[in-house]
């Protein structure tokens, strides 16, 4: 027992059920803690935290020593593959990404065949600086964007209200997304395996636009490349472990998504009736979420009964407890360390 | 035969199915006609134009004369009620409605009880002079907000992506947000009536926002107070037909709409899947919808697989067409003119 045990959350994403719920939170490292924010503060741009391993590595760990969370999730953001791609990619203040917007073929062809190596270089030493300071009670989660997610913010130049941007070009220019997601899929595929070498032991991968993909379309923009994507990793990394999370897919996406056996793991979102989870999800995949951050803020009865609920529906099969959706920075610490004793029984 | 038939519309939405597919589109009467900006710029503010009995029927007429849909739907906004109620609302210029929210009972008990009938009176009238002016064969739609979206723009002051103070009142202070949906269910019920007796046939009731609503607050907040309209405007008006557009409400919450019986037709978004449209809700009631906007936009192939799909899928059983969302204001008049020949087969 202890030690020569994999930790509690590689156990669970392995189909075994245990007496404990593992527990982590999307965007654990984040502007809701102090800590967070004083390194944020020193790093000056956004982009530059995600390239130093030696504060990308803090902020990673702050989350675990704080809560003591069954899973570190790297510190980084979805979008270091189009800027390792080449295009030119910045974090302005208060509104979010901005990128270069690619609209067409020969904008395509100025990036990169594959990622600068140099830039992820950096990032898989952060993995590897968090993997050597973890105990192995603590798993490590590598991640990146989905295609169509990642394409999205590419096309539009910025995160867009229902992505009308890459659904007017998948109307009006499949050949051209059909090119900019084949890169996307070779180079984050690549991209998965130097985290999974550096030290990652889980990789989850984010389709944060699921919900504005028109259902004909989803196969074909988002499950298929995501499966690429899959078999790539696991044709280099066998043993490795897959979450999808598929923001927006309630209902037939997310069943074709764990009919498709692609993932280990299937995320989901605060949207996700409990009920459908179990009788559709569960008996394919392990589960994991799915919390309203909103009730992680409200605090008091309203995140008790949502913890209940979930706990009671979902925990009788193997399931990793999360919210829905990443935590918001104006979420009292207070709540989370409620959460976390909750879920463990405490 | 001929005028003594009630409208395809009617006849359809009364669950016969005939030879044609009626048609309409949500935001028909809009910026992308050049009829309509003319009108809108001489309106001055927004508000003035849904006040405005000449102008506000004239709009609502335009694209009937241009197009020959099926029905004509009032132009008018779903802001009229809270400020009917006396909350300041305004809508500015590419920001969209500006209202001084309300976030507590001293707040509520400022407003009127029941909407201000000098607002409302100018609303009827121009239902009743469109009605006037619509041959048999074109059906009149009234219209107005769910209480949860309502109250949404009410609490928040403005649209809100997934709408979390609404939702954050939810958890927090449910007692005042019950409150406020009384409200709302009262008098978008009298309004609801007002407009049937001004000559409107059919209403239709938005829930824009039922996406974010969590799945276990979906009865509470959504279908109840929807299911509260229904019988109080039947209860007056027993042969009015009632149509519940719920967006993002594909999968279980759109089952439990069908299943609930409160409506006659059930609008579909184009996050709907055809298939789960066929099985589950057209074996309760006429559906209607669904093509992205984005493919009406896009024009060509798109644009035609997009119609046929839905004509194969749903044109089976009594189905009306529409967009899965309103029109886009850059749509071009000649996709518009491709789609409605390409419903009717010629």
């Amino acid at each position: 027992v202890g030690n020569k045990q994999p930790a509690l959350f590689l156990r669970t994403l392995d189909g075994e059920r245990s007496e404990h719920t593992p527990i982590w939170l999307m965007r654990q490292a984040g502007r809701y803690l102090p800590e967070y924010r004083e390194v944020r503060e020193r790093a000056g741009s956004f982009l530059n935290l995600c390239y130093s391993p030696a504060m990308a590595a803090e902020v990673t760990l702050q989350p675990i020593r704080r809560f003591g969370f069954d899973a570190a999730i790297l510190f980084s953001d979805i979008l270091v593959i189009p800027h390792a791609l080449g295009q030119h990619v910045e974090f302005v203040e208060g509104e979010g990404p901005r990128l270069d917007p690619i609209v067409e073929g020969a904008a395509l062809a100025k990036l990169s065949e594959r990622p600068d190596p140099a830039r992820l270089a950096a990032i898989y030493e952060t993995v590897s600086r968090v993997r050597g300071r973890l105990g192995p009670e603590t798993a490590l989660i590598g991640f990146c964007g989905a295609p169509w997610t990642v394409a999205s913010y590419m096309i539009a130049g910025k995160g867009t209200p229902d992505q009308a941007p890459i659904r007017l070009t998948a109307y009006r220019d499949g050949a051209f997304l059909s090119a900019l997601v084949d890169r996307l899929v070779a180079a984050s595929a690549d991209y998965l395996v130097g985290q999974l070498e550096a030290g990652a032991q889980v990789v989850q991968i984010f389709e944060s636009f699921a919900g504005a993909l028109p259902p004909q379309l989803f196969e074909r923009w988002s499950l298929e490349p995501i499966g690429r994507i899959a078999t790539a990793v696991k044709a280099v990394k066998p043993d490795a472990k897959i979450i999808v999370f598929a923001r927006g897919a309630a209902g037939g996406k997310l069943e074709a998504l764990a009919q498709s056996g692609i993932a280990d793991g299937v995320g989901l979102d605060w949207g996700v009736d409990l009920g459908f989870a179990r009788e559709r999800i569960q008996p394919r995949q392990v589960t994991q979420g799915n919390l309203d951050p909103l009730a992680l803020v409200a605090g008091g009865e309203a995140l008790d009964r949502g913890i209940d609920a979930i706990l009671n529906t979902l925990g009788g099969k193997p399931h990793i407890f999360n919210l829905g959706h990443g935590i918001l920075p104006e979420t009292p610490i207070a709540h989370v360390e409620r959460l976390v004793k909750r879920v463990r029984g405490n």
